[in-house]
């Protein structure tokens, strides 16, 4: 029985060993053990854990629009179209998406780039958004998620070897999608940092150096905005996005926005404006020549269905070639979830004034923004009275993301771990707060912070923020 | 404008280019443009398209089994749960499975490796299914489709250069995922052919063959098998099954059993054996060593709930170091779509004798099975009739792969193309019927072929026979 293994650790994909993704890393492994542990009765210091580690609404209690979820029980139910319960507006959608689905069964696979009449409404949706600024339906693809069409593309743009492998610029912190992603696929990570000062926003000259700086030892073809920030939340102006579209022409860059946080914006004086609508707004020089990616998903704003595995990209500028590669690729994994399309075509599509559903419709929706919005202001207030703990304004997207100052004998205490790891992992032994380290998500050497979600309800999250205030205090104390 | 793009064929990942996928290659491109014409009331010489060119069974008139249906109408929209017309039987799964899911809802992300309660029941369906043999939850990965799990333990698999780079054996004719994923991930691909004169069976002596050919320019860590075949149907026998695990532990390689068409067995003395039951088996000297990934699927069997894209892959004697890092790849892409884990679970956990759906379910079941069966033996029967079609007993999964005799003159005439791509696009232009052409899944030298589905109602696939029937006729006729 001592025949060797083929696959050990020495003998797999080497890319593979070096990806990470802190956003479910030993963190949240050690949080499904105390969860574990708590439910076999052991006793801690907490009665449950708060996962504050990711950005999934429904776990923390928010509820589905009920439009969206009667649409999708009529499309995998399709005899509920006889329930008189079921409003007019909810069936008359179901019909029509069931009548794009082969056999009008949710269960046909789908075209490999999507659904057409789902790509129509993306596509409707993205003008009226926009104000106007057309888009072809042809130029959308409906994805798993947004981090399947984010792979997707990254995929296509890695090529070259040595210095002229292909370098891709992401900010940092940056969501871990985007590193782990890079590790993969054996890419150049080129990190421009944010400006914590200004609210964690982005700076043209640093991403000069960061480029410049680059081109010594790679080719930096690609620049990944995340637009609200995440795990930042800052909201970016419409002049920066102006001046980062001027860099990447200047520069040569395939452009990539990340805009699935486009209806979580919270701040007075902050508005969202997609890269598209500014790009075609600077007139052909740019409108006709600047590639670019950007992305949406199910899984956030107003409906955080995570679960569904929706979303779309679009791509603009993109070579007819290189397109049709693209969609030769996508056609080896078939298609994508039909139900998340179906879901992505309700988001882009919702019930409109005169239908039976969008009173209820608009009434959630207002809800649950309205909450999140209250809630990114209370993160931040809290947040700001505890002595070593400095958060920005939470100004739209999910999370803060505030700086935290580590006693200098807890850094050498943490050894062989990040600072902000040894500390996050006290605080879920101690609280059962899960949150995720800064180091997970890339920081300025020497500073250090966590990224907490504003999800849970607003009782819980005034319980949440006075438990991890009180923890910093102690630990404070301890280490001082 | 004459701003050069960044992304262009030239500049563009060199593997990716490297991807072919027959199955929604050049020929389905033509057929949606001929079904977009005939909307436009262009005329052609036939009335529909018919998609054969896929296993899409629900696009196919197949319908879905109404308790998987009404179970996923109820996690949809939980509502329903109140509604008496729903039996209890659906509901009280309806409920099983919300309470696996976050806030109860099927729109928060699940673990990255899937839901527990529904790893465990498909554990407990792979101990049912193989006779007691015991399955561990923890070796259960819930996927998306199973195309995805096969792409990512290939992913594990990749390493080395040159003579050292990984091979791995696939079937040829081989269904296309394979080649395409090794092409993506630079590995080499190791042709073994099955054996036509046989049924396309599996011989040994050619897997020697193949793996001491392939040990002088690569290193062969892997072997994959597609059982019951696709695209050419055969059922492998217990004995070959057992030559097979012999010969991976000889030549120290990972097992990877594709077996998506576990109930798509039809013929007299077949029967299904399943490389876990046959491993464990043959004694601790394999049981305990042979390292093995096998795959199911929502989307073939007699569910076809392609849509879904649900699937899970059982890993036997996995290295534990290499299973950690499979958790962690996988946890980049967060999880698999939920509503497919939902619908996986019903698969591996059906209605039970004495509950309210069972008769329906078993009805439903087995009328979809025996159709099957029928149109399997009626596609062989009917194509066996034609002169210059040659048609193996289609024993299981939902193919037919004729051998094609394409005279001379022909294979002259097609120049720069397949000559069985040259046939299948002439039938298409000429009958509206949509094939795939052996080329896409490989074929011996001179040597053509075309895969067929068997799903059409019987009566529609039986015009569908007479029009190839008349069609290869007359192609014959014109170049001889």
């Amino acid at each position: 029985m001592s025949r060797a293994k083929v696959l050990t650790i020495d003998t797999m994909n080497p890319t593979v060993k070096k990806v990470e993704y802190a956003v479910r890393g030993p963190i949240v492994q050690r949080a499904v053990e105390l969860e574990r542990e708590l439910s076999e009765g052991m006793k801690k210091p907490f009665a449950e854990v708060i996962k504050a580690n990711i950005g999934d609404a429904h776990a923390m209690g928010q509820q589905p629009i009920t439009f969206f979820r009667q649409v999708l029980a009529l499309c995998s139910y399709p005899e509920l179209l006889s329930d008189s319960t079921f409003p007019e507006d909810a069936k008359s959608r179901a019909c029509r998406i069931l009548q794009s689905c082969g056999g009008n069964s949710m269960g046909a696979y789908s075209a490999s780039q999507g659904i057409d009449s789902v790509r129509q409404d993306v596509a409707r949706y993205i003008e009226r958004r926009d104000g106007g600024v057309a888009c072809d339906p042809d130029n959308i693809y409906l994805t798993t998620g947004a981090s399947d069409g984010i792979v997707t593309m990254l995929k296509l743009l890695v090529c070259g070897e040595g210095t002229t492998r292909t370098g891709v610029m992401i900010p940092i912190p940056q969501y871990p999608l985007y590193s782990a992603a890079l590790a993969e696929l054996g890419a150049v990570q080129i990190d421009y940092f944010l400006n914590e000062e200004k609210c964690w926003s982005l700076d043209i000259t640093e991403l000069q150096r960061a480029v410049n700086e680059a081109r010594q030892y790679c080719n930096p073809r690609a620049l990944c905005i995340i637009n609200p920030g995440n795990p930042t939340g800052q909201v970016q102006s419409r002049q920066c996005i102006e001046d980062v579209i001027r860099f990447a022409a200047k520069e040569r860059l395939f452009l990539m926005a990340d805009e699935v946080y486009q209806d979580n914006v919270y701040a007075e004086g902050c508005q969202f404006h997609s890269f598209k609508k500014v790009l075609f707004e600077m007139g052909p020089e740019y409108a006709e020549t600047v590639e670019l990616a950007s992305f949406h998903s199910t899984s956030k704003c107003y409906m955080g269905e995570c679960g569904f595995r929706g979303g779309y990209m679009e791509i603009i500028n993109m070579d007819d070639e290189v397109k049709d590669q693209l969609t030769k690729l996508l056609s080896v994994r078939l298609c994508p979830p039909v139900p998340g399309q179906a879901l992505m075509d309700l988001v882009v599509n919702p019930p409109q004034p005169g239908e039976p559903s969008y009173g209820s419709f608009i009434k959630e929706r207002t809800a649950t923004l309205s909450a999140l919005a209250e809630k990114a202001k209370l993160t931040e207030q809290v947040l700001n009275t505890v002595q070593g703990i400095s958060c920005n304004p939470v100004q739209g997207a999910m999370y803060s993301f505030p700086r935290i100052t580590i006693p200098e004998k807890a850094v050498k205490e943490a050894t062989g771990q990040q600072p902000d790891m040894f500390y996050c992992m006290k605080m879920l032994e101690e609280t059962g707060i899960c949150l995720v380290p800064g180091s997970g998500f890339g920081q300025k050497d020497g500073t250090y912070h966590f990224r907490m979600t504003i999800l849970p309800p607003t009782d819980k999250l005034k319980i949440l923020l006075n438990k991890v205030k009180e923890f910093h205090q102690r630990f404070t104390q301890q280490y001082s």
